[in-house]
């Protein structure tokens, strides 16, 4: 864009971690919102137009029903991400005991806990470690909770290697918190069991600069005096989420995402289609002499599927070649390295299907 | 949106107080860019990939370009708006003393200093009020000034009403600290003076969802320990403001809206054009029997003009028929009503001549 241009490289398919595909109908749905002659423009648009209103109350809607919320949750789009919340969390629902139990199941968890830690005591009730070469947990039945804990957090599924742990199978009786960012309406979930739930839109919902926190409307109303007002969810869900000017794009494309995934099915079909995806490539991976993944099976996620190539050398070229073919982000996080197919619910099966076969004529090759 | 139509109001201007007018080249720019084939289509774009890094890069260096900003002081591009930096202000520059003098100026002063009370102590330096009809405020000779405050917060130019102070005629030792959200790029000003500046974006800089700050980076590294690590800006400033995923697409229409700046000819010729646009209208109100502006002609705004139609059962029928023109966006804040037009950058010398036609005509039928 420098210069005024974007890369040029061939896109076929884009496994980025996140930010991540958009579905191509949305794309196309934007580009002639932004095209149309009259109106405000789209990208004027103020958060009091009845348009925009009608915005956020259709995306408010969509969450609801795709996730089947009930009015005693509040839904909040919120600017900043999913990493904003990590200190939202416990300023809005740590502030009784001051106690908070996390689960550590990999880089977010510990960005999480690290936030938690201004505002209380971070118990941790498990950590991930490598046990014969792969990453998992203990027993569940060894998990310490706190007797007194606010809240329990979870990293629903962790992007960097690829670790998910659906959250409601913890437990525990302190309410639920989960960052659902990277399998955020990919899979079925009991709300009851949650406190709250957030996500990033950037990945199965929408473009970076928004989250989505959906949370118990009962546990509101006693945030810590240190939250901002706009960190402090009861005064954001008294203003619909609009204290301040919300990022009005950002959130016109979440409704489109949400109107999309109802159109495919909803969660049960996104659900679905992610098992299908995921379990393609698995199967590449356990069939392949080359390929390892290193999550104890248990635990692999269906949206990031990581894993190493032997040698290891071979990696880098695997990618590069992999860009040639249009095969987009595959590169492993910089701090783990190694290869990651991110497969949201924009990934069509076709993608998956595409990357094994490259992976399996990168084998014969290699 | 909703059924998937925009508005189809006509809107030859929008004087809309922000979200506002963008520079039709700017709507141009995006659009070709969004209808790109090949490269990672714009809305997928990750932060962590080079044509984004060049955007980042490129936004930074326009804006030391066009304001004058040494290295002493960090730019950062952060989510959450301005209103975000009303708590993150106190947090970073406010612990010393946890004392801070703040004028209070209008609706968006009064906003900051309720945040900032959460974090020390505020004494108000001067308090705007109405003398012979007119808002104004006190000589500032009489205004009284901390001797240990942490800074002095003002709000340059404050919309609802259209009062506009510029920060820097502000005598005192503490760093000032300006939000100039909607007069950012509007006028030269001298950086040494400041200690802080900021602005959201969806004013004279691009769209809802980022914050630009410049601040001085001798006074970063102490900030207070229940500042999150988002609100952090040592931390931000460590991390390009990539700390987690920014807002990328309103950081990218950003980059487009500063080059944008810097080819009209930089803030000295926005600051020439506010002047004449702004007296336009003024000119207009000051010589007609039924316009009233209520602002002390020293602080009369270049960027946002008030008014009130006399009888005031007007202003609704004013506001009605401007729509019907495609005159869009010229009611008054719903706390204070009236009508307001707001002038920023991206509103050409036509805009200003076509409201005074409009209310010329609209004063001879009245």
């Amino acid at each position: 864009m420098k210069n005024n241009s974007l890369s040029d490289d061939a896109c076929l398919f884009n496994y980025s971690p996140g930010p991540a595909a958009l579905p191509p109908e949305v794309h196309q749905h934007i580009r002639d919102d932004l095209a149309r002659d009259g109106g405000v423009p789209l990208l004027e648009l103020g958060h009091r137009r009845p348009e925009f209103s009608a915005v956020a109350e259709h995306s408010e809607q969509l969450v609801r029903d795709l996730l089947n919320v009930g009015d005693d949750y509040a839904v909040l789009f919120l600017a900043g991400g999913a990493t904003a919340q990590y200190a939202a969390i416990p300023l809005n629902l740590g502030n009784k005991h001051r106690r908070f139990d996390y689960l550590n199941t990999g880089h977010w968890s510990e960005r999480a806990i690290n936030e938690a830690r201004r505002y209380g005591e971070v118990h941790t009730v498990a950590e991930y470690q490598q046990q014969n070469g792969l990453w998992s947990l203990s027993a569940p039945a060894q998990w310490q909770f706190s007797d007194n804990a606010d809240y329990c957090h979870t990293v629903d599924n962790e992007t960097l290697l690829g670790f998910e742990l659906p959250a409601d199978h913890i437990r525990t009786d302190a309410p639920l918190v989960s960052d659902m960012t990277s399998n955020f309406l990919t899979r079925r979930f009991d709300l009851e069991r949650f406190g709250a739930v957030y996500a990033g839109a950037q990945k199965n919902a929408g473009i970076a600069g928004l989250a989505i926190v959906i949370v118990r409307r009962d546990l509101l109303g006693s945030a810590n005096p240190v939250a901002s007002s706009l960190q402090d969810y009861a005064t954001q869900d008294r203003a619909k989420s609009m204290l301040n000017t919300p990022p009005i794009f950002a959130w016109y494309v979440s409704s489109l995402v949400l109107e999309w995934t109802k159109r495919q099915g909803g969660i049960e079909a996104m659900e679905k289609n992610s098992i299908q995806k995921s379990e393609l490539v698995y199967r590449c991976i356990d069939r392949s002499d080359i390929y390892r993944n290193e999550i104890d099976p248990l635990y692999r996620s269906r949206l990031n599927v990581h894993f190493r190539i032997n040698p290891q050398s071979l990696e880098q070229t695997f990618a590069d070649a992999a860009t040639r073919e249009g095969l987009i982000g595959l590169r492993g996080h910089r701090a783990v390295g190694g290869i990651r197919a991110s497969l949201y619910n924009a990934m069509p099966l076709a993608g998956a299907e595409t990357l094994v076969d490259f992976m399996r004529n990168f084998e014969k090759t290699a």
